[in-house]
């Protein structure tokens, strides 16, 4: 049975208590939050569960196998970092740290240790990615030709991080588990419309070594939730839409048609094709309750993750390099 | 009676002579196609309008007044150079011209001959668009943070101007007339999935001096028609759907909220408000229709144009920069 | 060549005349209407077509093989008799008469002097429902089970009948071409808001043999405009909405699951069963082109239209019960 | 402090426990269950709360002032009146019983003994139908016309009732709220597709003393999950969607003219008017929540509940009326 501790009762750390308990092989040992009043509520509610006001002592638990991470952006680092070199699993938020260089050092402390990093591209287990990860795969769209997402709303604004760190974040990850690809140029632009802060909207394009191209709005400030992505292929093309309750996924059999005609080569050799739709069925499952179970049979069978460490420092290399570029306008930076 | 006279009876010729032959104070009496099979049509629906194959001969035609322009467009410089060289207003499609320089050269020309140039922006006659104007005159959004379109479809690909020019310019077009401010810089990013063809696919960000920022999505190979704009301000918020066939416009109360609050200011300073939706009534007018009497208006009047030259000028001035741009990756270009 | 004369060239006759001008092996000989000025506007753009004010005149007109009726309803009796009897073929608006006895006579009068005698059930010629058409014969949808269709919006009041001959007679029209089953009994409700005036929304049940079931809503006075049809088999279930741009019509992989198990059989003993969702491409082409021709070669065959006068006759057969139970609030009517 | 027992914990039973443990002056003192896994989990989460396999045992507690039943309907009654006997509130789960005649002996018994009988009817708690409410108390929909709902899905099949108590009842409950008029005669159809098992969908027509009407639609096996009710009245419309998930209300200020004009008498003398369109913000709270201290607060101050027995019984009324008018193919039935 692993024992796994969270640090962190705040938004997002009830819903990993909650998983994690529920998860095969493993019970959730202890909580840690330096407030009181959110200490509490895990007593209330997991009587059973320890808690800790300090990360350091609930690192020296020996019933405290792996540690899940649910803190803010700029804490992943230095927590994730004392987690593994107490030789214990982490399991980390997204973003995995705030710089390329944390990522690394993270990764090479679990490589030199064996120890399992993984972390929460939550998106990347619901049935509706994966399906799309099943289409991919099986060649239905043909070649890749775009990834276009928008995820905007009107959100609370982070203090520490712009909103490419917060939302394209859930983007980039889903990108990167489906396209397999990595980009090597990437060019953004965005702007801050509260004094003080950093930028609540921001476009990426990122660039690839073939003519993929991928593309990412993000917005905290917009009147409507979108959550929408376009992948277009040579063969067919899908819309994914979040918000949607039921066909969150339509499958488009649409495309051109390059003639070969020589008498048209001149005029509009460039027709296009358009035939069925289709929206496969998608399961309702809890992706978060299938990604807990995926971290404890990863640390049992030594198995890599889908969302490894390397994914994560894979999509802080674009956020690092996406904001540079956005700090000048949108010049394009080589990753 | 102002006689009018147009050059090319492709796609959009028809709707000119149809719209023009209605126009208060004017009558089509000349049309000019190099196909003889096009000016057979016109010769049947309208026996009273003599038609011509050379241009050169209809601008010779002294029952013709003004020429409306509805060709390629990289025939609209020389075409429309002739027609104010021979004394004659001109109505050209969008965009104005291929370069930057071209469109100067025609407002020249117009300027020093007292001849109206005015540019087929036929969206900012819509209904639709001068509704949002009044919102945004009357103050009703309070200052402007953004305006962000999507203009994207499976279409026919051109095979003389890129996606930009072919789509963006409709909407570049409307954010001239509605924001009535210039952007200061560029920055484009596209693609060109058809070897040999321009760019299908397109993301371009205006930067402009304060913080208002504008960005345009447009494609050609997009499984689904979008035709959605946001313009976001610190007081209200539109959502601008064209595919809509009511409530095209709605307004939304929402915003967010700096707080003074010396307490909160570490943690959360912004919050968000919300309130109600209003989606005005929206007249269904031929946008064609009130354009051809504003021209036919102008040239009696001696008044400039809504979609003057000088419109369609700072429109290309855009779309020269962004093509540049593309052609960097996103290499930011000032204006 | 067969010759077609028209009579009425209000809101619906311009469509028939362009549409059988356009039509294989016939022309548009003739048009009547008592009013000068649509006799004009005929003139104005189809110099050709001889115009008449007085029916019987046009009837003695050697050129006219066929006519189309396009007048109010209360008029299509007599009209079709006299054409009938003048031994001219005829095609008349929905719905035929207003009466199942002068549909009736109508009927006999074309039989017994071998004439076409075809509604215009404009619905049953456009490409979604002959797509609903085809996956009903083929048997995709399992046993039917029900359908269900909603016609509402705000319109103009008719005077002389109610909204069930206005706006349900469309939707019977394609009822009674899709399931080739007559209903045997009906019971409709229904309100009349406006003083003096015929109900201005209606519910109308239909029953048959077996336990199909069939419903229709009209209203002319609803906020938003629906057109919407739903229809459920054992196998798969319909979702056909008439306002949608594209995607018309989407068939659900869904129903029901009745156990066998002997067991479950005292408490659950029906679940469901979801699958995917399709929605087939849709040809865009004009219904009316397509039921003109199929005009000019029922007459030219001999052939029994799918629109036939019986088709005719069994929709006012439903109209008529059905007014007589929507007085009787919902008296249920045998047929 | 109000003791507060709930009878039933199965689907609904766990919401009651939570939303009455939160309320204002009460606490859950304890749950009857007959099955013991379901006592299992009462234990598990609120170990204070005493459970019982017997609900007499229960109503024996002096702890237990009032109980809340969330039970199959046939055992609504019986349940009720053994709770009222004990001398204790009762709030029961709609329908409040399977007959007028039950329904009558319930209100009788707790009117005799001074009780709190209330019948749980949530959707008239939540902010959406409060909102109508609000609309519909200020007069600005002028004079009401009629009341069409739609409540369809793919569900379980209930195995007692037919799909107008289980369905319909919802509707019925938020328009016997919002319109404050009973009606005076019913009219319904329906069907059973599964042998032996009650009708799965059904048609209803409420008609009232004046020219209201007001229509039901619900369905056990449609495709798709539709909660929509469009409210007209001579001054404005209302579309309530409750699937959306923002903007569930849009108030459209549309209507009809009826012309005074002597002229136009004779030919089209009622004309419809559009206007602009509103979706007020709607707050986002949990209506059992705000219900279940509403039934706390009625307790305390003899007060009459929103959702008393006589809206129960009235409801109850329409139920037993349409199931027999269905029985009769639509046969109208006076209430």
């Amino acid at each position: 049975m692993l024992g796994i501790g969270v640090i962190g009762y705040g938004y997002w750390g009830p819903n990993l208590v909650r998983n994690f308990s529920q998860a095969q092989g493993a019970r959730v040992v202890a909580v840690c939050d330096q407030r009181a009043e959110q200490r509490a509520k895990v007593e209330r509610v997991y009587p059973a569960i320890k808690t800790y006001a300090d990360v350091d002592e609930m690192l020296r638990d020996p019933a405290v196998d792996a540690v899940a991470v649910a803190t803010p952006v700029h804490t992943h680092f230095p927590l994730t970092l004392k987690i593994l070199q107490a030789g214990k699993h982490a399991f980390v938020e997204k973003p995995l740290t705030s710089t390329v260089a944390e990522a690394e050092q993270l990764l090479e402390e679990a490589e030199r240790r064996g120890l399992t990093l993984m972390v929460d591209h939550t998106f990347i287990y619901t049935s509706a990615v994966r399906k799309i990860k099943e289409l991919l795969t099986n060649g239905s769209l043909g070649t890749l030709y775009y990834y276009d997402s928008v995820r905007v709303n009107l959100g609370l604004f982070q203090s520490d991080v712009n909103v490419l760190w917060d939302l394209a974040v859930h983007d980039l990850s889903i990108m990167e588990y489906l396209v397999e690809q990595e980009p090597v140029m990437v060019a953004a632009t965005g702007m801050a419309h509260v004094p003080g802060r950093p930028e609540n909207m921001a476009y990426l394009t990122c660039f690839f070594d073939d003519n993929l191209i991928a593309h990412f709005h993000v917005n905290w400030m917009a009147p409507v939730k979108v959550r929408q992505t376009l992948i277009g292929g040579s063969e067919k093309m899908i819309v994914f839409d979040d918000m949607e309750l039921s066909e969150k996924i339509k499958v488009y059999d649409k495309g051109i048609i390059v003639s070969e005609d020589e008498a048209e080569i001149y005029q509009r050799h460039v027709g296009y094709r358009t035939g069925d739709m289709w929206a496969p069925r998608i399961d309702n499952v809890e992706a978060l309750q299938i990604e807990a179970n995926h971290f404890v049979e990863c640390i049992a069978t030594r198995q890599r993750p889908l969302s490894s460490g390397e994914s994560g420092l894979r999509v802080v290399r674009i956020l690092e390099a996406a904001s540079r570029s956005m700090a000048q306008h949108g010049q394009p930076i080589k990753l």
